[in-house]
């Protein structure tokens, strides 16, 4: 058989739709500036995405504990993080047609060079006349930084309060809380999931650019004086793992080093990790050696001691972190755009998503050949409800059997049970493999444990 | 031995903190208006307590499916369902000292009598001479509606946008995009979990009354003539079953129904289950039966249509719907106060937390008997590695082994496995029960085996 990966995001978005992966949001109202909603198998994938993530970060690991905070957190912590005042983008809008622009991407795009942080170059550079893309005039408004957070008000509270633009910000200011409850040893991480805001001027590419994220982060408290470039390699090798468990091919991922120039000034190293979508190139983690910078302005600005005491040495310090972190977003975008397969066979064609079974949405989806036979229908249902009491999974009686693999492969099902008049003699069924399409008989009292050792 | 069940939540608030399941979020920065932080036994708990409620009515249910739409909405949404508009409370601030008050609760107690949705009566009754509780003085303001919606604004959106108040909005506004991709077949439910924000004028009891708090909603729909009595009464039980599994007695659960005068225009019935906190009872689950009003609102001002085809007798319409719904924050609070138990034992006393297996955030503690012997601790780390494939574990090699099995009770730890001399020559370790704090000699390769049985 023949094989083609697209290349094409328009295929993605329309596959992810009609297939109950993701939808454009409130799109009845006419949708939301970019929005997703993750259907049906959309979400299954997301929380396969997170156990997988949390299993071989947290549960696996001695030295690494989760939390969960809020969105909504103190606003001290973003002035004490730089997030209030510094967290900006550069933007512009054209006067004629109303449209907004991020203003280093306009000007990059219209001259070839990158201005980004330089506002009044920016400002003279467009006004000299360059065209806006949009309307064609020139009549630019000047260049303005427009803070990227979110910002509300809450009862009971003065002041603003804001989306937390990044979810590490919890974890640094919960720091003393659980190395108060927690006996954590040097060194630990703590690991969170959740959602975190930012009011992009522009947000594109899908579910890669979205206002609205979830990201995966951890923060790993290391010895000030540790040799820490070993360390940093492993984590960079540990999550370029967990894209290749995703279904990921190693060719198609890259690390990106930034250079010393463009680091933030307590950063020793930033290296991120990309993912070759079909737009391109695109961020997926990043990993950065933070040093004492975070828990240090903490603590100047709450007037806490954010300190690690070493029983071990008798010694207290402020601990160095180093910071991976993932857009969940941007992985369920690559195990898609890595899985989506168009494939030739002798007897037509198929979308499968060749997702790993650990990634796969539905592991098992069960068929009684024929869904007025009422012996075979009672039997799938049977074997449906005792496999779903450990995998998700599907029961279809719709249509042909053929027509029922079609749909299994579109959503990346690895195998499909179908009861057949003989499994009532001999209480076997066939099971059919998505990638060889290959069927095998097995015995109706296996299949938990068949499948138990192909799913684990 | 001597059981106590703690009836105070300061004792529950502080032990939550102590032992690193429930943080005030933010605190070093003086916290944020009754906000709290997950800790990472917290944490443990509530990915548990989610798996188990998607795995009840998700996973193991062939008519219901599952989905994740974002916070931020479109805004015509909250139109259509009322809450814009509709979603008030009634305030007051006394002048004096600035405080501000849930009209109508502070009325009531203050006169006993319930004046909910009469502003003006209100206010006369306070401006009559009423004296607020927390200066002595009667200076009060009008009796207003404040919105209880949170309010941003987005990039490229004109006009305010709003944290979703609840997550059925993002069902009802999906739901042809799940009908059109999904082969559902009425009766279906959808089901979603995320989190839902309402700016009270008042938080209040640790985790049961918060700003920012988790819903898991289920959307239930039906023929318009079913007979929906007996699923109504179904839905009540499954609700009840849930919360027997989390620990709850069902001494402590009751139910409550809306009297048909308070009964929103729409519902035909409402009924709540309340369990006995330590402050009282209160709301965990509530099931409603909304009829057409959610679909019919969103396709009046959608102008979609939102309706079910029938492929069995051809007909075309509008499903009502039952709405099985619960916070899980409450939930979380629920297993705690069920799980704590203070016992008197021969040789002391011990706290416990008495998480049934599948609610317990650490199911396995890992000990080798003592630290400074290199062998026990090496076999110690080889069994954690391999029981936390499976499992969520705990290594702990620090002071005597009775009080690790004191720390390891205190989270509600059901098994602890100890490593000593023996188990170097025979490969059996000690694995104590919690509730029992019997002890047994299994051996380590049987161990996998022998949790999964436990624990399944």
């Amino acid at each position: 058989m023949e094989e083609k990966k697209v290349a094409k995001m328009e295929d993605i978005v329309s596959f992810c739709k009609r297939r109950g992966f993701i939808f454009p949001t409130s799109e009845i109202y006419g949708g939301l500036a970019n929005s997703y909603s993750y259907g049906p198998y959309g979400t299954e994938l997301k929380n396969n995405i997170k156990k997988m993530w949390w299993k071989k970060f947290v549960q696996k690991r001695e030295d690494i504990v989760g939390m969960d905070g809020p969105i909504l957190l103190n606003t001290k912590l973003w002035e004490a993080s730089g997030h209030i005042g510094g967290f900006n983008d550069a933007s512009v809008d054209c006067k004629n047609c109303k449209k907004r622009f991020r203003a280093d991407h306009i000007v990059k795009e219209l001259t070839g060079e990158d201005m980004e942080g330089e506002l009044e170059k920016m400002t003279k550079t467009l006004q000299a006349g360059l065209k806006c893309p949009e309307c064609g005039k020139s009549d630019w408004t000047e260049v303005r930084n427009m803070s990227q957070m979110f910002q509300t008000e809450m009862n009971s509270v003065d002041g603003p309060i804001y989306l937390r633009p990044e979810t590490a910000g919890a974890i640094f200011s919960d720091y003393k809380n659980i190395i108060d409850s927690m006996r954590v040893k040097i060194p630990f991480g703590v690991a969170q999931i959740g959602k975190a805001f930012r009011n992009e001027i522009v947000a594109r590419n899908f579910i890669f650019r979205i206002r609205e994220f979830e990201q995966m982060e951890i923060e790993y408290f290391i010895k000030p004086e540790t040799d820490w470039e070993p360390l940093f390699e492993k984590w960079l090798d540990e999550q370029e793992e967990f894209a290749l468990s995703l279904g990921a091919k190693k060719e198609d991922l890259r690390r990106y080093e930034h250079p010393k120039a463009k680091l933030s000034h307590y950063s020793k190293k930033t290296i991120d990790t990309e993912y070759n979508f079909p737009f391109g190139f695109g961020e997926l983690f990043g990993l950065a050696h933070r040093g004492d910078f975070d828990l240090t302005q903490h603590s100047k600005f709450s007037g806490q001691k954010l300190e690690y005491f070493d029983p071990v040495t008798n010694e207290r310090f402020t601990p160095h972190v180093l910071e991976p972190t993932v857009g969940l977003d941007r992985l369920i975008l690559t195990a898609i755009c890595a899985g989506y397969t168009e494939e030739k066979l002798e007897d037509g064609e198929r979308i499968v998503m060749k997702f790993p079974n650990t990634v796969a949405p539905i592991k098992v989806a069960v068929f009684p050949l024929m869904k007025n036979k009422p012996e075979l229908v009672a039997k799938a249902k049977e074997i449906f409800q005792n496999l779903s009491e450990d995998f998700m999974c599907e029961f279809d009686d719709n249509g042909n059997v053929g027509k029922r693999y079609r749909r299994q492969d579109e959503i990346g099902t690895p195998y499909c049970v179908t009861v057949d008049f003989d499994s009532l003699e001999d209480s076997t069924v066939t099971v059919r493999d998505r990638d060889t399409m290959q069927q095998e008989r097995i015995a109706i009292s296996e299949l938990q444990k068949y499948f138990g050792e192909k799913l684990k």
